[in-house]
């Protein structure tokens, strides 16, 4: 009751945040007050605000209560899209792709350019206590059913955190993979066959279009807004105009976009896609690193007939390093175990066995809450020194969950050159083109933000913008 | 120094029962002569003798000494190969062989069928102890680096090992894998395109076939014998009349047959595909379970030009359910690089940490006699189950190791039916024709002998032996 009151009351402040009834600067009403209106202890009130002070929205000034905060990046201009209509790109020359591809793989002093988290964030310890527990009770797959699909009490547990989220999946359609990655391709293979096309959203996560380019595939990449993705009446048109053997999407935590899309979108996309018969492969691997405070779920939620391939990960939340990621396959399981017993036939089971132990015996709830409110402070430390260092003219997202800003700077940068002059001082970063199969996003970077800050990280943010902003005076 | 007397003194023994010096039935001499003869201790021969014992060679007669044991096999007619000549398959329609496999999956009370281990011959308390340990001193990858190309301790334990098998690979070219699958995948996606043949066995593991198929591959199925593998004249012009891509071979303990190449024909084999630039993915998963004294070296151990791809695994010789392999990658390292980027783009951690842990404080060599020994004993008593229970007219394998054993039951008998009455009576076998993409093997089947010898094994064996001849007498 408490923890749902004290949510209840953080949403209500965080929705007038939204709509501009408290805007930056306004003062909350005292604790006493707000306890005495909302009808609920002051001790609810204080959680509630000590939870968005902690998610950056409010901050406490000593002596004088809490303040809604002056978010740097509110009057920030977002980046552009890069493309006006759908792009097809049969095969893509994609060599300087490659070549960046293995710098960025480079162990670099400031890693800014991979998509991995900070390992700091995650409960390493008590994971590594649920390994060693699991070991001592660990029978091992007893048959080859349980080595394709999966410990059965891992699976059991995902299934749980579905219903938990709202939706009903059952276990029977879980087949546990490799990470998030194998999921993808397994998904992917699942629905197409080479020579298909592919949708996307533009820009898109590189190690897609990688996997997309080799499985034989093309791909049709759509014009992809920051904010809700793309527009369903575009895709509509674009599904009359090609044959597309299945869509490929983020719809949370969009990488590199930051968006998430709403509920209702999801369901129109559903149901448009329904309608064609067409596959989607939903990535959604940073589910659960959303920012809001209610949680958006997937598109499979909306799924009656089993055209969503729902491809999870506990890689981003839970247990980077385990490498272990499921896919709720719907109508597609058999074609995906099928596959997966050609390629790597099973998953590794005591990572699965610890991941099962710990989501037993501790709050894999309480964790996020403090994942998300961490990531949250970095992203939000990121777009101050962002919006600080780098040139006039640079536009950068507001991202409504994961860890990544995307960061369109002036035109006169190119991000290739900056990639190369910031890999010779031991600084990654993920220049734009890398995220689509046909040239664009030349003046666009990635960064990611879940390091934690620090004068070195900031001075490699301010060495970054200082290096943009001659190149824009050069020209 | 008195390792290797003893060992010296159980290969002479060795050679000189399989070259006939010595028959079943002969006495060994008395230990107090060998000792005097060989100039050696007399608990250097006990030790000799004993190593011969438990390795099925010899046996103990109380008060008199040790006598050439009498193995049923020995007089026993070799299986006939089920090609005489090359054959392609360009599309195989299989269906029938996914049902098998569906059903090879599901929970036997008797599970001959599978080619998954007994997990009793593990150590897996030390492992599990191991992995405890390692879970305490975990870093997990540090760099992404790590995460594609594996644990470096583990890598360079692999590479150690090499030079203990007496040949080098440096641990640059290795990369590790989620199990041996995932290593003949990515080995074979290196070297091939859709659309191009391979050249394998006849017959061979039916996995692999199954990912040729999935990978859009034709196959060029070669006569294969039982002893030493196909003959390399017939090798040779298949090569000339066609155009193949690659070999898919297993050299040592061949998957169904057994056998284990001389080292001498390997290195042959490797200089005729040297010669035509044909890459050699060597499929050498079960090399550790070789039944000789002296270890045969891989094909990898002559390649000096980079074209063969050697693909090893712990799951058959020390883990099972880690899921931990790797390919040496040759002159591929990159494309295999790439092509795990944007598959499973990593191995999980912590199973590759228990290992190298493992590795670095037990002797995997003890543990590896132990478990040959334990097979060897194991695939006698199934060979002498069968000698005594099928019908006359079968035909089996002596295995050089491994732990499988490929039949020929009389023509009358249709190893499908078999499949299907035997699954009925909760005994999993696997019947021949799913180790050909064409139609064949129909009166074969492959027993697994890793499961410790009980009267319900025994009774399964005698039920099996008894359907068979049923199916003799009722044509």
């Amino acid at each position: 009751m408490t923890a749902s009151a004290y949510m209840r009351i953080a949403q209500l402040l965080e929705s007038l945040v939204a709509n501009g009834s408290l805007r930056p600067g306004d003062a909350l009403p005292s604790v006493r007050a707000a306890a005495a209106q909302q009808r609920v202890s002051k001790g609810t009130i204080i959680h509630a605000y000590a939870t968005l002070e902690a998610r950056g929205f409010v901050e406490a000034r000593p002596q004088s209560g809490f303040y809604v905060r002056a978010r740097t990046h509110a009057g920030n201009a977002l980046p552009q899209r890069g493309l006006t209509r759908p792009a097809v790109t049969r095969t893509s020359s994609r060599a300087r792709v490659r070549d960046t591809l293995g710098d960025l793989v480079g162990s670099k002093v400031t890693s800014l350019g991979s998509s991995f988290p900070d390992p700091s964030l995650f409960p390493m310890q008590a994971l590594n206590r649920a390994m060693a527990a699991s070991s001592r009770s660990n029978s091992f797959a007893k048959t080859v059913a349980d080595l394709q699909l999966g410990l059965p009490d891992l699976r059991h547990a995902i299934a749980q955190r579905y219903l938990e989220l709202g939706y009903v999946v059952p276990m029977e359609e879980l087949v546990v993979t490799c990470g998030g990655m194998e999921a993808i391709s397994l998904a992917l293979q699942a629905v197409t066959k080479p020579g298909d096309l592919v949708l996307v959203d533009s820009p898109m996560f590189f190690a897609g279009l990688q996997l997309i380019e080799q499985l034989g595939l093309g791909v049709v990449e759509m014009p992809t807004g920051v904010d809700q993705g793309f527009n369903l009446g575009v895709l509509d048109r674009t599904l009359d105009r090609h044959k597309i053997a299945a869509c490929l999407l983020m719809t949370n935590c969009q990488n590199p976009l930051g968006f998430c899309m709403e509920e209702a979108k999801k369901r129109d996309l559903v149901e448009l896609l329904r309608r064609r018969g067409v596959p989607l492969v939903e990535n959604d691997v940073y589910s659960e690193l959303q920012f809001a405070l209610r949680q958006s779920r997937a598109a499979k939620a909306f799924d009656a007939d089993g055209l969503v391939l729902h491809c999870g990960s506990y890689t981003k939340s839970l247990a980077p390093g385990f490498k272990i990621g499921w896919v709720a396959a719907g109508r597609f399981r058999e074609a995906i175990v099928n596959r997966k017993f050609a390629t790597t036939l099973g998953t590794s089971v005591p990572p699965q066995s610890a991941i099962a132990h710990y989501l037993k015996e501790h709050s894999f709830e309480r964790h996020l809450r403090t994942l998300r409110q961490t990531l949250v402070g970095r992203v939000n430390q990121m777009s101050l020194a962002v919006g600080q260092y780098f040139p006039k003219g640079t536009r950068f997202t507001q991202p409504q969950g994961g860890y990544v800003l995307w960061i369109q700077m002036p035109e006169a940068v190119d991000s290739f050159a900056l990639f190369e002059v910031a890999a010779s001082h031991e600084i990654g970063i993920a220049p734009g083109p890398i995220f689509s199969a046909r040239p664009g996003y030349r003046n666009f970077i990635r960064l990611n933000c879940s390091h934690p800050w620090s004068p070195s990280l900031e001075a490699a943010v301010r060495w970054l913008g200082r290096a943009a902003g001659t190149a824009c005076s050069e020209k």
